[in-house]
């Protein structure tokens, strides 16, 4: 059959068979089939859909177009995380050493930043000697050193995805749920780590607006992974907000490193815990003991131990008064009295790429001194005149009254109390049943 | 706006405004928006559709992507016929000399077949000499020395449409009304005739199988041809057999002369005629009497003389002795007695195709010897062994077996009788009052 057929029966609604996605992902990996193919295609897929069975078949098909590590052959114990993204989010940089101080390796490959994001290879690399880029050897040794290893996902996995990704950007065809799994869980397979913890992010400043739709994804990823043999479990927590108040670098390196010593922003603290206590309990371990053990290790010290010795075994130094400070900083104060009401998440993302710690483009240096720090949470009753935000500027020459009135807007001062959203919203089961998407 | 915003907001069920059609259209033309955008643009305007303005939009957009001939400037009484294609066609060989013979000018631009069906271009070369390579200024003189001209679709007209339909091609999208829409009537417009006759086909030899189908297309035609001021109707005609019983190149021209020695195909001359009269209709004459003067040309020998010098004007030479003949002519009998209950037109015009009469790919040769012939209509009755129809066997070495196979295959003989459909089914008013699409 001609590919050309092959999208005409999606196009009207059909079944793709696996060797009609093995073609179209084949033709993609290796170039065969021509971009303009591939984008009728994608744009298919996106208005049509695919079931279960298909979304299973791109994934895998996509995972076999390059290499695979195969890590729960060597560490059948260790644990990877996945977040589908957000601001603020510290969380990999928090869950890894947090893992190995409580005795589970913890695997993860992650990459940069580019929009409104800012990625953990970004933030890992604000540190000063920190080494990102590590083959399957290197990383099993690093998981043997210190327990915890967070890698850069290397031009050899999932090939397939990086053609049919920078397809996708260009063509309108990235909010599309199959293409979403297939892209996602096509690098997580690739790694291959026994057990997943999924972190699917629900709100304003997440791709998933709403928590029909977090559930969607949430659903759709972990049925792909458990398909594919992979202890997983997801968890949706909410993204109204940034979870931590740092975003940018160093800044967030700084704000895990308050994690560390016992201090610093509860709701990164809560969802990282959380987070550890899904992946320990897959794990096989009580929930209220895996609880505890994550608790004592964040008290105790140990955490930070792990911190440390992750930074080191990564050719880091981990002495905090390395990394880049601002030059100067910028105080964004209420200008009414009133109750905190909402935060566009998204635009301060993309406030702190404009200052400098995130990438407009793939090529563009990062200033590791910037950020932006939020100064007050959803439901906060704030004075006028009282800080909301911080600027930190960096080296670079920015439109300082430009990311003020930006910051500012994001940041809405209401009348009214508001409710204020859960941190952590949970399992597909917990909400809903679990119901939304159960059969397909 | 960039254009993947563009592709979005279409996806996303928007409307194009004119200034995004036109860059689609200009990107297209020019090759400055890369094939794997207009790409998904043309899935995504499949999938989702456009309105009547949208649709006209597009078609002047591709209208302008190339030199416009006016001809309606210089010769404001010139009737242009279109065909939505159909097989054993050969109304556009009768239509051209039937107008002149009963004095308003038919001016054509024809195109060659590929796949099942037969081109008008492709038939005319079958006759020694004549010449279908005209510019503007041939064009007119073929008017005036003839009142009829048909000649080949130059380069330079709407050449945006080209780029397009060789994507649609490949990429599943072309039987999409507003793409269909745009495609044809850039090019009717690029002529630019005063009077536009259609012929929409309908029925299973033809691309648009049921009336609703083929009312919907004849609508849409007809309203961006009467929004660019041009006078035109659309009839709707069958499609569920081939019209004349020749499927081929030469046999079709003597189909054609047959017509005009007062012989030959009932069906092929009444759709003519028809055809005709809406043309004379829309050019002021009463309707009766239009229809006796066609009636009378064709009679009196007026349109054969009419034909005899259309053929000379375009150079060729209208003796049919010279047209190529079979060299050899297989009869398909009829396996049981019963009635003639469904041709597959889409499969004999494949057979045909198959024989030599048609190309399998733009730069195949032509065997002006070969065709099919079809001895039966729809609803006859027929005994066992009676010839359902012949295969005219030219130069080319074909597997004669399997196109017998074929063509047998494609004529269904059966117990009962069967309803006969009309040979005409008129205009969009005569059906359903044509409301099918009336507000899209």
């Amino acid at each position: 059959m001609s590919f050309s057929e092959t999208i005409a029966r999606k196009r009207d609604g059909g079944r793709l068979s696996r060797a009609e996605v093995a073609h179209f992902v084949s033709g993609a990996g290796t170039g065969d089939l021509p971009p303009e193919q591939l984008a009728a295609m994608l744009m298919a897929i996106f208005l049509v859909g695919m079931d279960k069975e298909e979304s299973l078949a791109l994934t895998e098909e996509m995972l076999h177009s390059g290499e695979m590590w195969n890590l729960r052959d060597e560490v059948p114990e260790a644990v990877d995380k996945h977040s589908t993204g957000g601001v603020g989010d510290t969380v990999s940089l928090v869950f890894a050493p947090l893992m190995a101080a409580v005795g589970v390796p913890a695997a993860m490959m992650a990459g940069r930043g580019l929009g409104h994001s800012q990625g953990t290879l970004d933030k890992l690399e604000a540190i000063p000697g920190f080494q990102v880029n590590w083959d399957r050897r290197g990383m099993l040794a690093l998981l043997q050193s210190c327990g915890a290893a967070v890698v850069a996902q290397t031009d050899d996995i999932a090939p397939a995805d990086r053609t049919l990704y920078s397809l996708r950007d260009i063509t309108a065809t990235v909010p599309s749920l199959p293409l979403i799994v297939g892209s996602i869980m096509s690098k997580k397979l690739a790694l291959g780590a026994g057990t997943l913890i999924l972190d699917v992010k629900c709100g304003s400043g997440a791709f998933r607006k709403t928590l029909p739709e977090a559930l969607e994804l949430a659903e759709a990823l972990r049925s792909v992974a458990r398909s594919a043999g992979v202890a997983c479990e997801a968890l949706i927590t909410e993204m109204d907000q940034p979870l931590g108040p740092a975003l940018g670098t160093a800044c967030e390196v700084r704000q895990a490193v308050e994690i560390f010593e016992g201090r610093g922003s509860a709701p990164l603290r809560e969802v990282s815990v959380r987070l550890a206590e899904e992946a320990l309990v897959l794990r096989g371990r009580p929930r209220l003991e895996a609880r505890a053990a994550l608790e004592k290790a964040l008290d105790d010290g140990s955490a930070g131990a792990a911190w440390e010795a992750f930074v080191r075994a990564h050719g880091g130094d981990p002495d905090p008064a390395l990394l880049a400070e601002p030059r100067r900083i910028l105080e964004i104060g209420a200008e009414i009295s009133g109750v905190v009401a909402a935060m566009d998440g998204e635009a301060l993302g993309r406030a702190a790429v404009e200052v400098g710690a995130g990438r407009r483009r793939m090529d563009e240096a990062l200033d590791h001194g910037a950020g932006i720090e939020i100064a007050v949470r959803l439901g906060d009753r704030v004075e006028k005149g009282q800080a909301l935000a911080r600027v930190l500027v960096g080296e670079r020459e920015i439109d300082r009254a430009a990311v003020v009135r930006k910051v500012s807007e994001a940041l809405v001062v209401g009348d009214l109390p508001i409710e204020v959203p859960p941190l952590v919203y949970g399992t597909p089961e917990d909400l809903f049943g679990g119901t939304a998407t159960a059969e397909s």
